[in-house]
C-alpha cells in the first residue's frame, strides 16, 4: 500500500485541520474528495443521519470495537483494514453473517491526508472482499496532541444464521477445540515496526476475515458450540475467557499449535510469549468430537483456515485452561496481569 | 452529576492505566468494577463478542457517531448521556424506533476512574430513559498525551417504523417546516464552561433523547417528509444539508426561531451567531401544511419538544436557504466556511 496514488485534488503535502471535522464547507470538501467517492455506495450516498437495511431473518447480532493500533501501517495492512476485519470477525463469532459495518473516525489536526485516503481504500477492499456495507461513517478532527494520527471505532450489524446459541456456555465436555490457523503472527508483525525491528522478509499480519469458513461449518450442518476470534491477549488469553465465562474444562496440546518460526524469533527477541500475542484472523472452534473431521475440512476449503488443526479437548478441570507441554507435563495455562502489547489493535 | 459516588472499590485517586484496556486481569477488574455493574444488562452480560436481538420488521436502522466534547462534562450532561441522545436521535431521525446501542471508548491513560463511572452511571440513565439496550462495548487505552481524557464513539440500531422514506429528496413544495424548540443551549452550555465564562444560572444542554415526539408523530398517522436533529453547525448547516441534499427550496421567518436571551447574550460575546450553534435535543421536520397544526399538537406533548414551533415554507429557490429577516428582508443562510465551534459533541 506504500505505493498508494491519491486520486483527488489533495497532495500528500495536504494535512487535515480542525475544520475538516466540523460542518462547514472546508469538512464537505473532505467528506467529498476522501471519504464519498471512496466508501460511497447507495447507502452511504443518502447522506442521511443513519441507513436503511432490510434483514430478512429478523435476529440480529451487533458488535463494536474501537482500533487503536499503533503505527497505523504494518505489514500486511492498516488500521482501516484491521477495522473492518476485526468488526466482521466479531459478528461471525456469533454465527451472524456479517451485513453492514459503521466506522466513526477520531482524527489527530495534522494527519496527512493522502495517508486518510490510503485507509479508506484499504477499508473499501476490505468490505468489497467480505460483501459488506459502510452503513455509516462519522469524522471528528481533534486538536493537534489529543490525538495520535488517527482511531477508527467500528460497530456491525449481522444476520444470526446459526440455530443454537454459539457460546462459552454452550461447550460441552469431549468437544474437540480446533485451531484455525497459527498464531501470533498480527502482534509479530505489529512489533517489528514498531520497534523497528529488520526482518527479512518481514513477517505480514494474518489480519482477514474469516466469516467464510464460519458460514461454511455452519451449511455444513456443523454443530458449532463456542467460537471465538484470536484476538487481544492471544490464544491464551481468549481460552481463558472462555473456560471462565463457560465454566468449561480446557486441555491443549503445545505440540499442536502452529506457531512459525519468524514469530517465534521475534518474540524471542522481544521477550513476549507467542501464545499470548494478538492474531486478527484466527479463530478457535468448539465442536462435537465426532465431527471435528469434517469441520477441519471445512475450514481448510478457505485460504484464511487452510492452516486449520486440533489441538485439544474440553476435558480436565472446569473453568481451566491447561496446557500438556513438549516433553508431556500438563501445566497451568492462566491469564496474564497487565498487558502484554498496548495498542495492538 | 458533581455528587456522584462510586459504588465499588477504586477511589477518586484511581487512574486508568495502560493495561486496563488490555486482555489481562487488570483490564478485567476495570470492567468488573465499572462497566458491568454499571452497563450490564442481559445482552452485555454474555461477555461475547456481539450480542444478538429481534428485530421483528426485518427493516434497520444503523448510524453512528464519534464524540469528542471537550470538556467532558458541561451543565446538563456529559459525554456518555450526549453519545446516547445523539445515537437515539440519529436512529429517530430515519423514522426508526432505537433498540440499541454500542459504545466503543478511547481513553487517555490517567484519566480519573470516579470520572468513568461517573459517564456510564449517565450512559445507564439515558440508556434506560430511551429504551435502549447497550448491546456491546469495547474500552481502549492510550498512552498519556494521546488523547485528551476520554472519546466514545456510539452506534445504534433501531427498528424503522416509518412507512414512507424520510429523507431530504421527499421535501414537497408547500412543506411546513417544524423546529421542536429553542436553538443553540447546546453549544453555548458547552462554551461557557470551556472559555470560563461566568453565567448565572448556568446554561444547560439541551441534550436529549427525542424519539418519542418523533414516534408519536408517527403513530398519529402524521406524513413527515424528512427531520433532521439540529447538531453540529447548528439550525443554518442542516436546514442547508437538507436543500443541498433534496434539491429542496427553504424559506424561513427568523421571527419565529425561538433562541433564549441567555444564549443570545452568551453568542454576542464570543461572537457566534446562534443559527449555526449546536443542539443535541432538537429536531426539524419537513411535514404537508394540512397537517403542520396536528404535528405540532403531538410534538408537544412530550417535554423534549413542548417549545415546537412552525418556523417556515419549502418554497423558494430550490437548493438555497432563505431566512426573512425581523425587517422584513430575505437573505440568504448559508453554509459556514470552516467550524465555529470545533468539539462541541
Amino acid at each position: 500500500m506504500n505505493n498508494f496514488h491519491c486520486p483527488f485534488p489533495y497532495t500528500a503535502t495536504d494535512f487535515v485541520q480542525l475544520s475538516h471535522g466540523g460542518s462547514g464547507r472546508i469538512a464537505q470538501r473532505l467528506l467529498d474528495a476522501v471519504f464519498r467517492p471512496i466508501l460511497g455506495n447507495p447507502l452511504l450516498d443518502l447522506k442521511h443521519d443513519s441507513a436503511i437495511l432490510a434483514i430478512p431473518g429478523g435476529r440480529i447480532a451487533i458488535t463494536t470495537d474501537a482500533f487503536v493500533v499503533h503505527p497505523w501501517r504494518f505489514p500486511g495492512g492498516n488500521i482501516g483494514s484491521l477495522a473492518v476485519h476485526g468488526t466482521v470477525n466479531d459478528l461471525a463469532m456469533s454465527g451472524a453473517r456479517p451485513v453492514a459495518i459503521s466506522l466513526a473516525f477520531v482524527i489527530e489536526e495534522g494527519f496527512a491526508i493522502s495517508a486518510l485516503a490510503e485507509i479508506a481504500q484499504s477499508i473499501r477492499e476490505s468490505v468489497d472482499r467480505a460483501s459488506v456495507y459502510v452503513g455509516a461513517a462519522d469524522t471528528k478532527v481533534v486538536e493537534r496532541g489529543k490525538g495520535d494520527g488517527i482511531y477508527i471505532s467500528a460497530a456491525g450489524v449481522g444476520e444470526v444464521v446459526a440455530v443454537n446459541p454459539i457460546l462459552p456456555t454452550s461447550v460441552t465436555e469431549g468437544d474437540a477445540i480446533l485451531l484455525s490457523g497459527d498464531v501470533g503472527r498480527h502482534g509479530a508483525a505489529v512489533m517489528t515496526v514498531r520497534d523497528g525491528l529488520e526482518v527479512d522478509p518481514p513477517i505480514e499480519s494474518d489480519s482477514a476475515a474469516v466469516h467464510e469458513p464460519v458460514l461454511a461449518m455452519l451449511e455444513a450442518g456443523i454443530d458449532i458450540h463456542c467460537l471465538r476470534d484470536v484476538t487481544r491477549g492471544g490464544l491464551a488469553t481468549v481460552l481463558n475467557e472462555i473456560a471462565t465465562d463457560g465454566s468449561a474444562p480446557i486441555r491443549i496440546d503445545e505440540d499442536k499449535i502452529p506457531v512459525r518460526e519468524d514469530v517465534t524469533a521475534v518474540c524471542e527477541i522481544l521477550g513476549l510469549d507467542p501464545l499470548y500475542v494478538a492474531c486478527e484472523g484466527r479463530f478457535v472452534a468448539f465442536v462435537p468430537a465426532d465431527q471435528a473431521e469434517r469441520a477441519l475440512e471445512v475450514m481448510r476449503q478457505f485460504d484464511v483456515a487452510k492452516g486449520a488443526v486440533r489441538i485439544g479437548i474440553a476435558e480436565g478441570t472446569k473453568g481451566r485452561v491447561e496446557m500438556k507441554g513438549r516433553i508431556g507435563v500438563l501445566r497451568i495455562l492462566d491469564l496474564l496481569s497487565g498487558e502484554q502489547l498496548p495498542r495492538i489493535c
